[in-house]
């Protein structure tokens, strides 16, 4: 739930002036986001998001991720829009903060994606994947390999708190992967957080992809490893391989997966999983006093790491099978 | 900020599918309102808002709030409209809460409403007062003289943490009104919580009146003075007698006020601060952990019992002047 700073009418009548969006008819806070703060905005014109970045997202990173939205939607992707000014402008400020308004999407996510959802986000990703190579703007990964041993820094002291020999456990799987970790692989612009609540679906049809804000340049191979980690396990923790090679294959129609990223995806399954059990462990021990998000659960990220370490074959997630 | 309950889209597009109004395109949880749980929801008919009653909201008060929105839309006061489901009813259940579906209403709520939008607000009062009359339902006020002593015994230990002697003088107004409230007035369906951020506005026209949530059958020119209190002071706590005059001339010109309802306006005005002071002071120490709502400030509502308790004439409050 976010919403952090507040938009009053005057301000936002104000901020509208300057785009050729026709008069202001509501808006609304929406507890969307826990990076930034957003409204759904209603003019005569139709509807948008107004998105506030708050401090985490770093001022000068956005022109990269608006930059990248109005690439991939001028090549048929269907993720939000970024809405230029009259001055030809997409960044903006409102309340004293970086600000954007961006089109909105219909749609729904799902809690319980089925396999016919994770067909529809292999093929999309791999459009998303296809559509980002021609674009120029680079970002590097802060939350790759090299990023991980400070997120550890940051809460080795505390993790055995949440589960006895954490640590080790940790130390051991972060050792390997920072002297085995996949390089050479083709890279690329990959979305990075593609969470089932980012990918909006009506009915069975994927509608759109939200929430660009962890996209970055990196093997677009670690970008499927993300996707198999969250949308291919169910509520047991247990992998649904179903689910893993209705991913793979739809993504493998639209961008064929070289043999060396098929050989690379139980490392760079097992590097997504812990890069988000590390976020999320870092969250878990800075819950800020009075927030009502409860942090999600790390050992989730935990279990699945778990899983991908006794992988044997690639064959387990359902390639080639 | 309030959203408290979750909704999944499949709760949801069940929830729906007992209704007329089509596909769900999209749903967001909405920052309004500190009572329930609100979703804005947009189908292929148009668009809603979904609310989820809970617990500070008696589910048995609720036929009364729905039914009173129905017959007041039907006498073409603009508030929402509770929507039926295919059973002809406007009351179901969402995620295990008393749940409704009603119109979503255009328009902005104004931080600094205007002399000319207080006269909106009084004509529009008026209007709901006339329309009003003839519902059927009944619901006490329990939050007037009755219900004040109450309330004060709550907080009285603690009140002076707030402001030295602010028990002693709380005391002597309570009595004091107690002895003296004004009784007989003509009586009808107050909204009773009239404040800006619960009237809309379309530029200087207003466009909507939301919230009703606090209606009750009570005296309607108790509903007048909460209507001073809330929009007729300047920020600095000082009452503006052409926004008081705007107000009260336009809502007369709808339904002309008795004299006994006008000689009874400053003991009504001292009621409604008091009435607003208490609450305040009530949830001032009753801030839940982990809130992220920071409470009202009591204090405003000492400031402007401060001024009505100094009125000694009725044109002081822009009446007859």
């Amino acid at each position: 739930m976010a919403v952090y700073t507040d938009v009053t009418a005057e301000e936002l009548t104000g901020f509208l002036a300057g785009y050729e969006l026709g008069e202001l008819l509501s808006y609304k806070g929406i507890a969307e986001g826990v990076e930034n703060s957003n409204f759904l905005v209603h003019t005569s014109a139709g509807t948008y998001i107004l998105t506030l970045y708050e401090k985490r997202v770093a001022a000068r990173d956005l022109p990269f991720f608006l930059g990248l939205m109005q690439h991939l939607a001028s090549r048929g992707i269907t993720c939000p829009l970024p809405i230029k000014n009259k001055q030809g402008e997409a960044l903006g400020k409102v309340a004293g903060r970086p600000a954007a308004l961006i089109s909105f999407l219909d749609g729904l996510w799902l809690r319980r994606p089925s396999a016919v959802h994770c067909a529809g986000l292999g093929e999309a990703l791999a459009k998303l994947h296809l559509a980002g190579l021609d674009f120029d703007g680079k970002r590097r990964n802060t939350l790759s390999v090299d990023g991980w041993r400070p997120l550890f820094e940051h809460c080795r002291d505390r993790v055995n708190e949440v589960q006895l020999s954490l640590r080790d456990l940790i130390e051991t799987e972060l050792a390997a992967l920072e002297r085995d970790w996949p390089r050479g692989l083709p890279q690329g612009v990959i979305h990075a957080d593609l969470f089932p609540d980012n990918v909006f679906f009506l009915g069975d049809n994927l509608s759109g992809m939200i929430d660009f804000y962890f996209a970055c340049n990196d093997a677009l191979a670690y970008d499927v490893a993300i996707c198999l980690n969250a949308w291919c396990f169910e509520a047991d923790h247990s992998y649904n391989v179903t689910k893993g090679r209705a991913l793979l294959q739809n993504y493998a129609r639209v961008r064929p997966l070289g043999d060396d990223e098929v050989a690379a995806m139980p490392r760079l399954a097992r590097g997504a999983a812990l890069r988000f059990l590390l976020t999320r462990l870092v969250d878990w021990f800075n819950v800020p006093p009075g927030a009502l998000v409860r942090p999600k659960d790390p050992m989730e990220y935990f279990r699945k790491l778990r899983f991908h370490q006794q992988v044997t074959s690639v064959s387990d997630y359902g390639i080639g099978a």
